[in-house]
Order: C-alpha cells, then sequence, then structure tokens
C-alpha cells in the first residue's frame, strides 16, 4: 500500500444557478449526471487504474450526460453548429494535450488524450483538428447526437436578442450573460500521480472563433505531481488572463502553500480581475479542494475519508 | 519627469542559428531589420508614447521584414498557405489580445490588439478570426505579399523530406527540427507601464491546425505593470507545458525576486522539461533581461543607460 490517499474531483460548470429556477426533478437529474461521472472514475481508481485513466472517463461520462455543455450536450455557435473545446495534462510526465473547435467527436477529451499521446504538439485546433480525429479513427457522432431540444430553443433565443450565451443551461433568460459551461475532473490515483481534464460546448450564439481557457493548458486546465492538479470552470477571459489553472501550482511552488491556501488566493485573484467562476483541485497526497466565488457550481469529490459529496450552491460544501 | 526608465527588448527566434552558414551580408540583413524595429520603438518611448503602442509598432516592423517568420516573412504550411498568430498584453489594464490561424492579414499583432480592444474576446482563432479581420477593416495582403522565394523553397523541401519545420531561416537543413520562427517586444513606457507582444508564422509544412505557444497568454506572452512584460521564443510545445511566459512572473510575485534571477530560473526549468529557446522580459523600473538556452537567438535592446544593443549567439549579450 502507498501512502497518498487515491482522491477524485468533478465539475459540472459554475456560474448563476438560480435557487428558485430549479426543480426537485432536475435537480435530481443535475446530480444524477455527477454521481454517474464520480462512481466511475472512483472504480477506477480503487482498482489501482491511473490518475489519468480515471479523468479521461470521468469526463467522458460527464461529456455523454446531456445536461451539462460539453460533448452531448455542446451549446450552440452562432450558426448552429456545436464545437467543441478539451485538455488533458498528465501530471506524472507533464504532458499534455488540448483540441479547439472540433465537430462531431463524440468524446473530446479522448481525442484531446490522442494529441498529448499521438503528436509531437500540445494544440490542435479547427479542421486540422478534425482531421486529426479522422486519422485516428475516434468515435464520431452525427448532428442529431448532438441535437438536443433545450440547446436549440436557447441558441433561437439568444439569436433574437442578439446575445451570446456562454452558460450552460437553459433554465432562465436571468443566465445570459453568465458563462457556466464546462465539465472537468482532477484525481490522484494510488502511486500519487495527479491529472486534470476539462472539455466545453463553448458559448451559445458565439461568433468568430472565440476560444476560451478550456483547452488553454494553464488557464483552464493544469497538472504537476509536484504540485496539483487543476481544473476550471466560469468566465473563460479571466481565466485566461488569470493563468488560473497554473496559478495556483505556482503559489504552492514558490509560496510553498497548501493547495486549500493556494486555490482559495488565486480564486480570490480571479475576483479581483473581475472574474466569476471556480476551480477544482487535487495534489498527491489526495488533498482535494473545490472553490468558486460565483453564486454556483455543480460539482462533487469523493477521497478515502469521505463518501460521495455533490453540491450545486455556495452554503452546501465543507470543502 | 518620472522615476523608472523606459526600456525596450525584441527577438526575431531563436534556436539553432549556425555561425558557420551564416554570411557577413545575411548578418548585417538581421542586423538591419532589428534595429530599425528598435529605433522604431525607442522613439515612440523617448516621445512619451505607451508601452502598448511601442510594442505594437515594433512588432508590425518585425512583421514587415521579410527574414523573419512572422507576417510577411511567415513559413509556408502543408498546404502551401500562410497561416499566422499573434498576442499581445497590456500590463497597466491586465487585459490581452490573440488570434491564431489568420491569413492574409498584413499586420497580425494590429488584428490581435483590436481583439483585446473592441471584443469582450480575449482569443479568436482560424476562420472565425478572418471573419473580424474583415470586420475591422484591417490591412489585407494579397498571397504574393507573404510569398518569399526562400520560404517557399523551404516548404518543397519540407514536404519532400516529410519532415515539419518550426523554424524561421531557410538556412541549413541542420536546422529542420529546430523551432525558431517568432518576432516579439516587451516595453516600458516612463509611466512606469509595461507591455509585451509576440507574432509568428507557425511551422513550415506544419498539419493538423497545430497551435504554439504565441498566441497563449501565459505561454508565449505575459505582461503585468505589477511584475513584468515577457515575450517567448522557441519550441512551443514546452512553453505552453512550462506557462513560461507567466512563469516569469510568478516567481518575481511569489519568491519575491528580481526579474533577471526570475527569468533565468525560469528558462533553467524549460530546458530540465527539455524545451528549447529564449525570452525577453522587461519590468516596471525598466529592467531588461533577455535569457535563452538555445544556440542563438535574434535579440536586441535598449535602455536610458545603454545604447542599441543587438546580438545573435550565445557569447554577445551581457544581459
Amino acid at each position: 500500500m502507498s501512502n497518498n490517499k487515491i482522491a477524485l474531483a468533478i465539475h459540472g460548470g459554475a456560474g448563476t444557478i438560480l435557487r428558485s429556477l430549479m426543480t426537485p426533478e432536475l435537480e435530481r437529474e443535475y446530480r444524477g449526471g455527477l454521481e454517474a461521472a464520480l462512481q466511475l472514475g472512483w472504480d477506477i481508481l480503487e482498482n489501482g487504474g491511473s490518475a489519468l485513466d480515471c479523468v479521461e472517463q470521468t469526463v467522458c461520462s460527464l461529456e455523454d450526460f446531456p445536461l451539462f455543455n460539453a460533448g452531448r450536450g455542446s451549446v450552440f455557435t452562432h450558426k448552429g453548429k456545436n464545437e467543441m473545446d478539451a485538455s488533458i495534462m498528465d501530471g506524472k510526465l507533464l504532458r499534455a494535450g488540448s483540441i479547439a473547435f472540433v465537430k462531431n467527436v463524440k468524446n473530446p477529451i479522448k481525442l484531446a488524450r490522442l494529441v498529448m499521446e499521438r503528436t509531437p504538439h500540445v494544440f490542435l485546433a479547427a479542421a486540422g483538428a478534425d482531421e486529426f480525429a479522422r486519422e485516428m479513427s475516434v468515435e464520431m457522432a452525427e448532428d442529431d447526437y448532438f441535437y438536443t431540444e433545450h440547446r436549440y430553443q436557447q441558441l433561437l433565443r439568444a439569436r433574437e436578442e442578439g446575445v451570446v450565451q456562454l452558460d450552460h443551461d437553459g433554465l432562465a433568460l436571468a443566465t445570459h450573460n453568465k458563462p457556466i459551461g464546462t465539465v472537468g475532473a482532477v484525481a490522484c490515483d494510488i502511486n500519487g500521480n495527479v491529472a486534470a481534464a476539462t472539455s466545453t460546448g463553448g458559448m451559445t450564439n458565439k461568433k468568430f472563433g472565440r476560444v476560451g481557457d478550456t483547452p488553454l493548458i494553464g488557464a483552464g486546465t493544469y497538472a504537476d505531481n509536484g504540485t496539483c492538479a487543476v481544473s476550471c470552470t466560469g468566465h473563460g477571459e479571466f481565466f485566461i488572463l488569470g493563468v488560473t489553472a497554473y496559478d495556483v501550482a505556482a503559489r504552492m511552488k514558490y509560496k510553498g502553500q497548501s493547495i486549500v491556501d493556494s486555490a482559495r488566493e488565486t480564486i480570490d485573484e480571479l475576483g479581483r480581475i473581475g472574474g466569476d467562476g471556480g476551480l477544482i483541485a487535487v495534489d498527491a497526497m489526495g488533498t482535494v479542494t473545490l472553490p468558486f466565488n460565483s453564486e454556483g457550481m455543480y460539482r462533487g469529490y469523493i477521497t478515502e475519508a469521505s463518501d460521495i459529496n455533490i453540491a450545486t450552491y455556495g452554503t452546501e460544501s465543507p470543502v
């Protein structure tokens, strides 16, 4: 037996999640999606699987769940297309893979891992990434797989109103400018290796090929056994400017702080520069932390010391 | 009069620059390109101009110079196209703009600045970025403006040999896998504001829409008045994994170190993870540093204490 403890944390987006607009049924659905992903990832860790396999599979599960803005549940761009971004980083070997603007790839996170393992590159985007997907024979899905009625209604509303929606839910017009659509996972395995993975369907009605923080190593995703693994969610532009994922690791390395203090300070700094959102992080001892400064963040974690914990609003989580 | 000192540093790429293959004529040409850019930027600073205007104009000058791999001198992709990336960051307001894969834009760095100033986004890529360029009416140039004979010959050679060239010169086959094509500038103005700008024509014969560090805030470019402004050049993948530009700032902030020590340590770390290249950096007091671990880096700087300094190889520069 190793001394470190296995641990897994996930998120399904952060932002304005209004309790008043949430029905008990919908809440059960969301919780179900988070719980299934956590259970799947935890089984991998408990069976001695790697943190890398764990975060990839866990994010696949979140991508397959239609209510989160990633994979199957991705929002529509202005032109009525689904364009997806994802990134993964292996804290053991300090290597990473990212893709942006891929279309019809069933699980973008798998393609990100292939970039990491099968190319000398870190980041492939747009038509070139689609070409790489075909060359790798990853599983593709037809447009109607990604067609979810609430996403399409969301696009029609956004087009009508001329707004760009970054959020991932179809709950309320009140959430228009609250960018909350991403999923992510971080894990520490039995060998003390950490990994992080993040995936998103982008912004409803987006134009001009906007790239958010999700595919950017250092901004939306980062992992290094020496410090921690981080996956972010929120208003992407501020996570890019704050270099948020790496900032947690930098505070640990250079200030000698704990992961909990570092992550908290990073989110405080994010707020100072005007950003909304949160992150999940785990270190190589299995300590998890899930700070955020938005009204809510779909999130959950399991550690050896705790059962499955799932929460949505700000007051529910002890971490 | 302010207490801080104005300063400007630039680079034109780093990597294997073989003295044996350099002719006195070619060397004079390179030096001429660096000198013209430095002089133009210095005039802006001396006349009280902002660091932001300075780095934008200085990089425009480097983009217009056909021997560097950016703007006019951009290398050809596998399909015989020029696709360019650029980013700019304003250390005063902590805002940034990036573009990737734009075609036929005469000065990509100007488009990056427009992303920063005219959109709520940081990063636009591919067809969407081209669409934004048209909407902003930036100056475009026909294909033949970007057609430089040595770049085209470089593509034909690379295609024949099935290699991907990341370097920016047509000097030698020996430089094939040495990725050295970027230009960049960092400046500190009379008000102690810093800014950074980086631009590249990418990799010769590149496929699959590879994105390097140049358009990535935190990897290839970073600026914050509280710490420093940084522009990187070298093997992009390692600068992404090392979050290199921001790492210099993080060492200053969290370890309380000087810019010179921080930048040196960042380049040492880059080498440790297997990366080749260098960076230029300036802090808000006007201290410049230009460390690199490759055989050479086209570089230059001017400060109030020094005249124009230009160097190519490892032994020439005192900084």
